[in-house]
């Protein structure tokens, strides 16, 4: 891998890296803010996985999350939010394609090929990091809208590989909303029993682990209703005793400004249960 | 003024807002971040000028500074770089015409039409504020590069007009490079008496007041030695008896990563002298 940014920043480096990525076959970069600490001893990482339109500088620009990073010693590692590439599929609109990799690995044609963000995110990904970084093996995850939806059901589906997870105005129930059932009918097809296993709603109902959900949601976010619902997410945790916190936060939208203002809770929540 | 822009931030409200400034005789926007405490009661304003090809948008962005704002109680207010429109005179190149203002009053054609930054930022502008918004006459001013700058050189002309005056990364003497140069002699003429009056440097052999200065500069800033010259300030403060504190910063380059790592100091500089 390649360092292609490196800026100090809180006393420590917010760096961007490209790198081959053999899982999704194309040149991938992701973003790493090293917090000072790491020049000392190996640190815990947060996975932030991003939303729809977004790449791996909207998080690193915009959230001010590396002032909290560097306070609780944690490595930020934020990825693309899709394959890229001239020889990528991709289609007309922004939440299908290029952008809009929802965060699994799709069975159908023209994604198949390359569309394998689960296996990047889980797999290549931290094993790069770990092999070429001040990292250690503890790892936690979050994101926000089409990432809170990865970062819910990736660790759902994933018992014992995150210490943590959290998430803003997630996308809880995909198979229910358009976003998710435009995404996962041209990803996986028309089987409804694939959907269930990238649907955080689905997967509450049989998860082994109950890895605490945190959840932030703006009220005022104009796709809380159409695309988020998060009462839906609030009934399968009740439903299966899973534990989750929940918080409505009044006049809130869907912007960086909103994860901005909470982000700093959610690096205290994920370092206490990386440092445990 | 038309409020185009209302996002919930850090328990406060990240708004921009349009109108026609008429002494620039165009449609501007600027940003206002009003912290939870303007609810009950009037607070001051720390203005903040933004450097080369930047508009209202990037210093709410990328900042973070609204957390800061919110924790002191101050007001912060980004106006754009220029006068902005069809018919507001250009040039080829980032660094003449729009979004690169230079925080002056033009006087030579074809810029003295709408070019007049100074009286902007200096008058209408807070006298907007302090009209519309719940703002008091206590007023601070900061800013990067060009508007780094913006402030230093306002506040100078200016005593009295500001309660505390603070920059990153400035341009401190304009009239000695090439940004400068080419700037001043397009919106100034050749005559580099006239130059002096917007030039930090030149500016501290006179000044009446004297307002401390605080300035953070990067290191490893890739304009330091070409644009910058913080040691032509440091020299002028010195032989006039102006306090100065310059914290060269290691490591640190010209970006927002940069700002974002010492606003919150800024901003506690900035309070501590607008609530004495």
């Amino acid at each position: 891998m390649e360092r292609i940014e490196h800026r100090a920043c809180f006393g420590g480096w917010q760096d961007v890296y490209r790198h081959e990525s053999s899982v999704l076959g194309c040149t991938m970069a992701f973003a790493v803010y090293l917090p000072p600490q790491a020049d000392k001893r190996k640190l815990p990482v947060l996975y932030w996985l991003s939303g729809l339109t977004c790449n791996e500088q909207n998080f690193i620009t915009k959230a001010g999350a590396q002032r909290y990073a560097a306070e609780h010693g944690v490595i930020l590692v934020a990825p693309d939010t899709s394959p890229r590439g001239d020889d990528v599929a991709d289609a007309d609109g922004y939440d299908l394609g290029k952008g809009a990799g929802f965060y699994l690995n799709a069975t159908q044609q023209p994604w198949a090929a390359h569309y394998r963000m689960q296996d990047y995110i889980v797999d290549e990904l931290p094993a790069l990091v770990e092999a070429n970084l001040a990292a250690t093996g503890a790892r936690a995850i979050s994101g926000h809208s089409m990432g809170g939806h990865g970062a819910l059901t990736l660790a759902l589906k994933h018992p014992g590989r995150y210490r943590s997870v959290s998430a803003f105005s997630p996308i809880v129930a995909p198979s229910q909303v358009p976003w998710g059932e435009k995404a996962f009918a041209a990803y996986l097809g028309a089987d409804r029993a694939a959907w269930a296993q990238h649907d955080a709603v689905e997967l509450l109902k049989t998860a082994g682990e109950k890895l605490p959900l945190l959840v932030d949601q703006g009220d005022a976010d104009e796709f809380l209703h159409s695309q988020l619902k998060p009462e839906l997410l609030k009934a399968a945790a009740h439903a299966a005793g899973h534990p989750l916190v929940l918080r409505m936060q009044p006049g809130y939208d869907h912007s960086y400004y909103f994860i901005a203002s909470f982000i700093g809770d959610h690096i205290a929540h994920h370092a206490k249960a990386l440092q445990a």
